[in-house]
């Protein structure tokens, strides 16, 4: 047996991650230390409660509540906390004190990515963060290192698993929204409180870490723009099937050019959008996450896994420290994702892509010219047009006794490429025109 | 503009990839140099013709048959030419003349690996072989660097493009493989020679530098078990096809442990084997490579993108050329994939899989039972059994005047798992049974 010298870990959380991670790095610290060429020793695990019940059982001498005394004395700190505070000031302390970092903390590095890395690069120490953008899928490395040597036009991520698991259900079983949250919630796909992953706030933090790496420039997380799945409807998916396409929550980066400028910008956004079945991505089911990177030389590639889950997650992080530590061995500093390229972020409205609008409308004679002006007004144009009649037999008591209410026929409506500027104000005079009785639905096509 | 010292690139080879590594590193350089932290300046093109045709047009300075002065002057090494020499002794060169080095060579790096990574570790230069691996897809750094603290368990690949689109092919438009074969040299699926592609030993060597990466171990390339598709026929593809199966060349890497000593050991092989149509690589159509990795704590992960191409396969080129450049500006040495776990390799007659076994045998009371004997004879127990009855109206002139041939019947035979040793001596006594016709099809089953 070799004997190495040891790298002092200090473990920042004892929840699921972390307990893994602590229980992974105990069980294998002999074969993990062959690889670094140092020991791997677990100094302690910080936690607010020492007595607080484990998903692991792991030797109860390792927890403290004392967080910042076991930062000072380690050469690589873990940061398994979440959240921004006290988990930025720790990160920042560890730093400083000259360790190394892991941190799974996408809230923490959408917010204050910036903040960190600079601080990082400022003593060359290594701030390392696979876990925190699609969970235990490497992406970070693809992105970072791999692809640096090409231009990555743009990435459509399901990286949220709870989503994926909710749409997937609605999508096979004909379940409601409400239906397959329910399910997600009794599986443990979804927390008590769903909201971060529901209304696509965890989404949109993964999207300012994917554009940041893939377009090399900063995206703060208040200029991504972020639609949720509360809206989906299972007539969206009913009907989207039938069109041969399936809803899937993306995230979304990609590389924009300014029609008049000519300049490049870059736009980061999240939304449930239609995935042609045909699609890579259409084929992630369940709480699986992936993610699709379109490369101007590399062509499509596609990164594929779990997204979520305490020891899958645990694999990211090892990887983390693993090379860190192999760099901590050998000397010279780590690599920030930089942002040197400072691209400008573009607004929403900017965005161009396809759109399938479903509208409920009067049947009467010319209602499909009325509507199609409508579109071509804002130079929206159109690539197909569905019609079905609405035959009512309801009756309708005006005052002069009963009468048949007029009937209604529904448009499905799928445009051309336009801006999401021009696409909101074709909506907004479809909703106020006479001829149409509900917008049922607007959603954009993705993939194509 | 900011004014970077420049990194000498020397380019070896001016082939489909070479001229694409040259053309992006010219029109790109600038990006590049700002990603790098250095200009990348591209010194010359080492070919055996300077006035050859190229794929990309190209200054015509550049380019010179002289080698090994051009190596003298580099920084960075970029080989690809190919094939064992002369570019072993470039790259030997180029490692003692204080070069880093990037290759796509996987015949000479499953060849001479061993060589070259510890000739690089020796004096601390770094040699990079992305594209060596999956092509365009990104598999190094996941393996060697996100996976570094988890446990890869098993790999299966479909590392090699034209056979992948033969199989396919003949799934999906029912072609031979003959016909198969010659759609794909048509349209530039297949080289003219498809020797290397169709036996396997395109996909052998990728098994090879996959299990050297996943294991940590190194895995000669005599001690790859290698079978081909040439003998993989349509009515095989067809009754995959409706069993829920479809037929893919794997490139298998998997840590196995002796069930006698309990100690650890590793399989790299190459097979045409079934997949359930509901796994992800039954879903990898055309050209397309991916490398499906089951890690103890990832779970399973897919890597899915182009495995060749000329420009497909210098994405992964540059990325090699930019992560090298930055360690070379910064300083600190690059890690070539450790060798220090040192499995042992283990004998195709250990790995462990389950079958499928087409048997044409006579139709006669008591034939199950006997077939199943030979089989329980071998410790081979099965899963599944299917038997169809061929009637025959062949006339059989024995010498007393023509009479009905005895008819026969087909047997689909689907084992649980069993060692390839004990299969091998089933098979081996199936086929000299005297109610055994035929053994028409013996396909393994991977990828439960």
């Amino acid at each position: 047996m070799i004997e190495y010298r040891n790298l002092r870990i200090a473990l920042l959380g004892g929840g699921a991650v972390g307990a893994q991670v602590a229980r992974i790095l105990l069980e294998q610290g002999e074969e993990l230390a062959d690889r670094v060429g140092a020991g791997l020793e677990l100094i302690g695990i910080a936690v607010r409660d020492v007595n607080a019940p484990r998903s692991v059982d792991l030797p109860q001498e390792l927890f403290t509540t004392d967080a910042e005394s076991l930062i000072l004395g380690a050469d690589v700190v873990i940061e398994l906390i979440g959240g921004i505070e006290p988990a930025r000031s720790y990160i920042l302390q560890a730093i400083t004190s000259g360790a190394d970092v892991v941190t799974a903390n996408k809230a923490l590095l959408a917010a204050h990515g910036p903040e960190l890395f600079a601080a990082a690069d400022q003593v060359g120490a290594q701030l390392n963060y696979e876990a925190a953008v699609a969970g235990a899928i490497p992406i970070v490395r693809p992105l970072r290192d791999s692809l640096a040597g090409d231009t990555v036009k743009r990435i459509l991520g399901i990286v949220n698993g709870t989503t994926n698991f909710i749409l997937d259900r609605m999508d096979q079983a004909g379940d409601s929204l409400q239906e397959a949250l329910d399910t997600a919630t009794t599986l443990g796909y979804a927390e008590a409180d769903p909201t971060a992953d529901i209304e696509g706030y965890d989404a949109a933090q993964k999207a300012a870490l994917l554009a940041r790496l893939a377009f090399h420039t900063d995206v703060p997380l208040e200029s991504v723009y972020r639609e949720g799945i509360t809206g989906i409807t299972r007539e969206q998916i009913e009907s989207a099937r039938k069109a041969g396409y399936v809803v899937k929550l993306l995230a979304i980066c990609e590389r924009l050019t300014d029609a008049a400028t000519g300049q490049e910008g870059v736009s980061a956004r999240v939304y449930p959008a239609l995935v042609s079945r045909g699609h890579p991505l259409a084929a992630v089911h369940g709480g699986n996450n992936a993610v699709f990177v379109e490369a101007e030389a590399a062509g499509p590639l596609m990164f594929y896994g779990a997204g979520a889950g305490g020891v899958q997650t645990a694999s990211a992080v090892l990887g983390d420290l693993v090379s860190l530590a192999r760099r901590h061995v050998v000397g010279g500093p780590g690599f920030a994702a930089a942002a040197n390229a400072d691209l400008p972020v573009r607004d929403i409205g900017q965005v161009i892509t396809r759109y399938a609008v479903t509208l409920e409308v009067n049947d009467e004679p010319g209602v499909l010219a009325t509507i199609a002006r409508v579109f071509s007004n804002h130079h929206v144009s159109l690539a197909l047009v569905e019609q079905s009649t609405n035959v009512r037999a309801v009756l309708v008591d005006g005052g002069d006794g009963p009468e048949l209410a007029p009937s209604t026929a529904t448009l499905v409506i799928g445009t051309h490429e336009a801006t999401e500027a021009a696409l909101a104000a074709t909506v907004r005079d479809l909703a106020a025109h006479s001829v149409v009785t509900t917008v049922a639905s607007v959603l954009r096509v993705e993939g194509a």
